[in-house]
């Protein structure tokens, strides 16, 4: 996959990505748009969603502190992106925790179209209506059953599914990648899987094949946190160092350590 | 103008500055106004806004992330500060991408006295009821037509407008400034404007002719950032410096380096 | 006291810490539990506040942005929180600055139970229905007349209570603990008096005596920040620093600098 032509474009492009997204991260989320070369706005008032989603080339939904009240503005917004043809990326942040989050996920899935579900193993999973499989000893055999959850989930809700973890499966009913980059220092901050949602949103706005897209920014915001986290100290200048090395990710640097299946 | 003697006000005089702002970089104005030597406080409670604001020397506004509700809370602080005579800076962020943004920014001009409404020429232009007319090739033309933007509506609010960009225009109407201070790496950060913002505040808070007040505010906070962008490897790091060398800003940098006409 | 193995469990133990906090410094409360070593979660809507605290290993609340609503939620998860036997702690952040704080302050002491209550001098003075006695010329005198404050509103609440400053005091009704460690540069910079209490609140969830809890927790907390103010430009690298000698702090450094009485 030649994911610096992603890359490329997203910085050429600078598309605007609209967020409803939780209130621990939403700097980070921004940020991280931002720093890749796209634009992100966050918005979340009923009263201009349907507007601000009308001028954004993509829309993530984040719905770590979700009220009630957010999830109809996420509805609002995510119509009018439905409406508007761009694509809408969820992180079902936190489902399985409370019977909120499950009921809000569900509402949201089926009353608006999602284009891309993004999770961790027991989130998608629960979102999938399953139970993790994870009696499978080594990890080979783990990832085969996520990517066989991950193919289940997109063909049922028309999707691409996003697992992320210690290797991420992208999956669309078609087809799917694993993206094996990463570091071990990305487990040891907060907001990393919040802003693995908005790359896939700002990468989802130029380039149509929406699993190549994903797989694309996460493979490029993984590179670069592998190359911040070995000029690290810990947790605190790591989460700089990322912002950096995502300012200056290059062809270079993608074609030596992407690591992409 | 004497900058260093108003940025020495703020850190002698410990200001309160009292913000309601948006979710995403409120921290960092918090941060900015806590790095300066001011006091920052945010509160948005209808029930407490007006008791918080008339404990403080300036209030700041900023309609990034709004509802009505949080502009019904704004116009009770801002008509405490008025009662109080402590100046209400505006952060019109976002003016023009929306009805509902437009709409509340009138409201907030119209119901309330605001001393200084600060945006980029897009943002201004809309508030000032044009277009930004940037038909001028060379930068010199564009600037002329901002400043004569900026005098107009400061003539028809009675306020003092602040125009960020490239080159910031601080005018009232019967003078302007113009702070040619501050760095490429400020718009690769999200919250760069957003604490310009909570920068006038804080300045607003220690000098009476605010059209000062906000260049000496802007010029320190630039120079700050001219000297974190040269020692930094991207906007990570970046924005930790800017935080340093704000704190460690003392006279000799700001007359070597300041700026301003 | 053995400060390292209270650390030690809660990075074994990865505790659950349920955070109901303010918007300023939410991403660091999270940030700080998570370097930790615990898991720290943010939850705030009605409609999941007491399934959230059942899940958890400790609650911690903090006014710091409060609305009316806001404390009805932590209400439900302390009402929850208390049913299920964990500790719940109680940032009495702004306390005395408007009646708004003071009431709501109260209404959550007398309606649920506040195990950990924690502010600095002049909170926990109103929260004790006193003013501070700071008529003592020499700090042993003032430490003197806080450490009775602190007793006495601990016997009346029945509670821990925790007196942030230079010095920090802890007490429950039988003992008092001062935590000396700390350092200038932690009044630099937004954050670390919420940190503070998310701190308590991690190690709260893995020691049953409250007062030895909270102490442990503030010395790793400000052994860390001694460590990285000495190695900071400002206040901006400082707090990054923080995070990574958070995460690197061992047993050795513990002992060698820690400094509880």
């Amino acid at each position: 996959m030649d994911i610096y032509s992603v890359l490329e474009r997203v910085r050429a492009q600078k598309p605007l990505v609209h967020h409803l997204t939780n209130w621990v991260t939403i700097y980070d989320c921004a940020n991280i748009v931002k720093v890749f070369g796209a634009a992100p706005v966050m918005a979340h008032a009923a009263e201009e969603v349907e507007d601000m989603a009308a001028l954004a080339s993509a829309l993530v939904l984040n719905i770590g502190t979700l009220t009630p009240d957010f999830i109809e503005s996420m509805k609002l917004a995510a119509k009018s992106a439905n409406k508007k043809g761009i694509p809408v990326t969820l992180d079902v942040c936190g489902a399985g925790a409370t019977k909120l989050r499950d009921e809000k996920c569900f509402e949201l899935l089926d009353q608006v179209k999602i284009d891309v579900i993004k999770g961790n193993a027991s989130e998608v999973a629960r979102i999938a209506g399953e139970k993790v499989r994870t009696k499978g000893v080594d990890s080979s055999e783990v990832e085969k059953d996520l990517v066989e959850l991950a193919k289940t989930l997109a063909a049922k809700r028309n999707a691409t599914v996003v697992i992320t973890g210690k290797e991420d499966i992208v999956a669309d009913k078609a087809k799917h990648f694993i993206v094996k980059n990463g570091c071990e220092m990305m487990a040891h901050v907060v907001g990393t899987g919040c802003m693995a949602a908005s790359v896939i949103g700002a990468f989802s706005a130029v380039e149509k094949d929406l699993a190549k897209a994903a797989t694309a920014g996460l493979c490029c915001y993984e590179i670069a946190a592998e190359i911040a986290s070995k000029d690290s100290a810990g947790p605190g200048t790591f989460k700089e160092k990322l912002f950096d090395n995502i300012y200056s990710l290059d062809k270079g640097k993608i074609e030596k350590l992407q690591r992409v299946e």
